[in-house]
């Protein structure tokens, strides 16, 4: 079947799309980024952890709307808790009590925070913490890992349209894992740091995770403390997936902010900053607001997430369903004599195929995936939810299975 | 009555938020930004154009969410639209058909624009569209006139913590109303230039708004095709409330962008920028995305929000309530010998004192009417909305007749 047959909405909606938005659909499910042709493209319905596109096909979903979903798409609870607070309203002058009560949970739950700060986006949040650094410190650069993600602001997008080089004059980077490079930026840039913005690990797309080596992360840290340079956590995508009380004690180091957002409100747009006592001042004067950032709904719902992040254990079981996953996919692609390698904690897994550069059977799998019913992205780390129970994994082990019989068909 | 007597749930409440929020409450509403201790502090509920504080306090509301809630809070419509889409899902890993419906709304209701895309805040598009203007130009400088407000990102943010020079080095401003001013910076960067970005009527906090005087908008949109610039309009603030096809029609230019957001979504989080087909491109290429873009009850509740400003003839009937408030204040304020002014449209309407630079008798005006359970803000415009009827603007004329009468007697 050609996609105009599989799927004639998808094609038809896409056409129309194409004439009004540049690029059709853009963002990190743009059709001109490496999507293969298969892939939904427009979504209809979710529930749990499965969705339907516009065409009626039914996926059972490891993005989980990018990593938003962690409790699984209409979640009876989360959407109770957000229809009570919306008959009171959502958007106000104000901020409501959630405003208050989500800060004092952020900040009984993060052993470090003693403050919190909320916005929308990710990046929100993430460049607001490195203007505090910069506020606190007086110092003007900051200090990333090469290929890391922290949003599509101007000093970190991946994108290179529309930079100028001014953006980036103070933003260095140095190799993930790499304490040698690391010291060397540092003494590169001595006394003119103001922050060094990391990930819990290197989640980077278009390439394998990897988590901290030992003494890694340790260095940083003792590094930060010694120059005085403010230490901040992107804790965007793995935070609440790996510790209940942030991805830094499940590492063992200890940042000064932590930036949190997809894990909080189960897709009612928030994000968040915590900070450390010290920074306290520096960030009562970095000027922050945003027509909805007082949303008070994202912020009930978010205090509810949290709790029953807790209450049902789901990090525990987003590594069993991640784990399960992976050992699957391992065992029936070595039964083709396909080589796939799995990195990054089994709740966020990535999957690359070995000796793959081109991402060309990454993309054949996703592909013969997507025919079966199984939304795998083929260049992103995926997500596992509270939602997924262990006959969505199986089920996906058989299309992953049916995938790599067909890869080693072709070859 | 002290404030703690008053008001003894916001106070308990602002002392626990002190405790783990840099400053309590940040933005617009931050007690250290000259908003009266008497003030509604965080609310409770709402409905129509009246909102309870959580002391239970009613006021009418003058600031509709700064602006967002343009057809009223809790709207029947807009809430069983919310509710339909809701029910299929809101965060997913695709745009669903709303996205392109949408954006063929706009680009068919605003005379220039043949593409749209979507964000959360007004920054986030701002932002994007200098990007843009960069990407299509090759060149790096930026014209704004001197304290417009185009959002809290670091090239415009009202804020001065946490800035360095390189944030601005490219940003230039000129002097609203003031042709001789905008040329001579146009001169000075020639071949430089890559955007000039103006509200369609200046409208700066802790001043008058200003309407465009004959010719100066003109000057600019004419310099701008000259120069090949790209001319993007922020009708962030003012989009849909003076015009149903943007406010460059009510005004009679034509800008290459156009940046909306607060009347978009009655409070549901969405913005959008649209744009001329020349910029198509170039705005493929400005790489944009974030964990809740796609949020498909937003999308839904804009396109029912502009069809019900349409159908309801909103624009006309914010006009009339705002020209009854202002009647009614002006009279009242003569009546007691005060003198105010009010500037720009009645639909945003801005009231000042006469020789009141401090804000020190608007201040006090606006805390007896919060007395009296009318919310006006003391030092940004306010906002009218369809929800607003002839008896609440005349009980907010009678609390003003009260106020004016106690400042006089005070005097």
């Amino acid at each position: 079947m050609t996609p105009q047959e599989s799927r004639p909405k998808t094609e038809a909606l896409f056409a129309r799309a194409v004439s009004v938005i540049p690029g059709g659909i853009y963002g990190h499910m743009s059709p001109a980024h490496s999507i293969p042709e298969a892939a939904p493209y427009f979504a209809e319905r979710a529930e749990g952890c499965r969705y339907w596109d516009i065409d009626g096909r039914e996926f059972i979903d490891f993005m989980c709307g990018f990593g938003t979903m962690i409790l699984g798409y209409a979640h009876a609870e989360i959407e109770s808790v957000a229809a009570a607070q919306r008959a009171r309203g959502n958007c106000f002058n104000h901020p409501t009590q959630h405003f208050v009560e989500l800060a004092e949970e952020l900040t009984s739950r993060i052993d470090f925070a003693s403050w919190a700060v909320f916005g929308k986006n990710g990046s929100d949040m993430t460049t607001w913490s490195i203007q505090v650094a910069r506020e606190a410190t007086g110092r003007k650069k900051i200090l990333m890992v090469r290929g890391a993600y922290h949003g599509v602001d101007a000093w970190c997008t991946p994108g290179h349209g529309g930079l100028i080089p001014e953006d980036r004059l103070h933003v260095h980077s140095f190799c993930w894992n790499d304490a040698v490079d690391f010291k060397a930026a540092l003494d590169r840039y001595r006394g003119e740091i103001a922050a060094v913005i990391i990930t819990p690990f290197h989640h980077p797309a278009f390439g394998q995770s990897d988590m901290p080596e030992e003494g890694f992360i340790e260095t940083i840290e003792s590094s930060c403390r010694e120059q005085e340079i403010v230490f901040i956590l992107d804790d965007i995508r793995a935070g609440f997936r790996l510790h209940t009380g942030g991805s830094h004690r499940f590492f063992g180091f200890d940042p000064d902010i932590s930036c949190f957002c997809k894990a909080l409100g189960n897709g009612y747009p928030i994000s968040s900053a915590v900070g450390r006592e010290a920074l306290r001042v520096p960030a009562s004067k970095v000027f922050l607001t945003g027509s909805y950032w007082n949303n008070a709904v994202p912020m009930a719902v978010a205090k509810a997430c949290l709790r029953i992040l807790d209450r049902d254990r789901v990090i525990d079981h987003l590594d069993a369903m991640g784990r399960r996953l992976i050992d699957g996919l391992l065992e029936v692609s070595r039964r083709y004599g396909i080589e796939i390698t799995a990195s990054g904690p089994p709740a966020l897994p990535y999957i690359t195929f070995a000796e793959d550069r081109s991402f060309r059977l990454m993309q054949r799998f996703c592909r013969a995936c997507m025919e079966q019913g199984v939304f795998f992205h083929p260049h992103h780390n995926w997500f596992l939810s509270a939602a997924h129970h262990e006959t969505d994994i199986d089920q996906a082990i058989d299309a992953a299975e049916l995938a790599f019989s067909r890869l080693n068909h072709e070859n």
